[in-house]
């Protein structure tokens, strides 16, 4: 039997934003600079922030993923959300018809967006060729389990498969301190 | 085979306190005076709240549960441990040696405890005929499962068996965020 090791990456809340929001909240014709990148071909960590704002709570400095994307989407855990006052749904990036609402703010301006808050569903980038040395197919549902003091098998993880990614689980803050890993550590798909 | 349900306990941050020390907190001749009764027979939420410095970050008001213990013992998420800017290992309740340490202040006075500080291993209070009832030692290692959107099954679960206990699963914070449950819940012991 083939051991299905995938290297975990620790999600902190972030946002993505769109070409509009970008220039609302920095100023027209404002473009995202790239200060590291990520584990994700193309995508990278960008030097500017947005304070998030909700009924509860603020974050002062929510780290901006780059590029831009068509609809601006903040990912935060569910302790986040508490802090916040929000009660996003768990979804998949990119579905966020229905999702929670926030207010944005940067050194230009201010916006509210009305959906766009999800906690992020747990789930693993497979480059085509690692998906198919490991028999697994785009949106099949896993089981992967973190082994240590604070051992847990997650379900419901999902695949996402292309020739654009890297071999990378993705879970969110609270889901890392509960099963006790940090990025780098290791998990196995156990079917 | 028998359906092992038990029903979930969420802990959000909470101290235990010695006699000694809520006197140094609160004042000379101090008592701690009860708010609610918690599941555990005996057990209580205080009035009372205390302030937790760490390096980081402060807890403007911490729960206090009651009745005093013999030792202090402030039991924290890993998300809140971070927040601090301390590093509690994971522990069983009343196993404090070497754990991390902490200031608390209170109307009355500041102390600053050199251990004590945990975050805690989750476990299951049986009374001593649930654990009969489903063929369970005390200090059982268990896997106990989560189910929906969020399913995990968290391994080593700790089985505490007394006849002092009532039957209730106890996970933090970011345990109960990653499974995506809440107080009142019910999880199902695998094996």
């Amino acid at each position: 039997m083939i051991h299905k090791e995938v290297p975990i990456g620790v999600s902190a809340r972030h946002i993505h934003l769109s070409d509009e929001h970008v220039e609302l909240l920095f100023g027209k014709g404002y473009t995202l600079t790239e200060m590291k990148p990520l584990s994700q071909p193309g995508q990278y960590a960008a030097n500017e922030t947005v304070a998030v704002v909700g009924p509860k709570g603020t974050f002062a400095k929510v780290r901006i993923l780059g590029p831009t994307r068509k609809r601006t989407q903040l990912e935060v855990s569910r302790t986040d959300a508490f802090a916040l006052g929000v009660n996003p749904p768990v979804r998949e990036s990119g579905d966020i018809a229905g999702s929670a609402g926030i207010t944005l703010q940067g050194p230009a301006g201010e916006i509210k967006i009305e959906e766009g808050v999800i906690v992020a569903a747990r789930h693993i980038h497979f480059h085509t060729s690692d998906a198919e040395r490991f028999g697994i197919g785009d949106k099949q549902s896993l089981r992967v389990r973190f082994s240590g003091e604070r051992g847990v098998v997650f379900e419901n993880v999902i695949a996402r498969v292309s020739e654009q990614y890297a071999l990378d689980m993705h879970i969110d803050t609270d889901e890392a301190n509960a099963a006790g890993v940090k990025n780098g550590d290791t998990a196995e798909i156990v079917d």
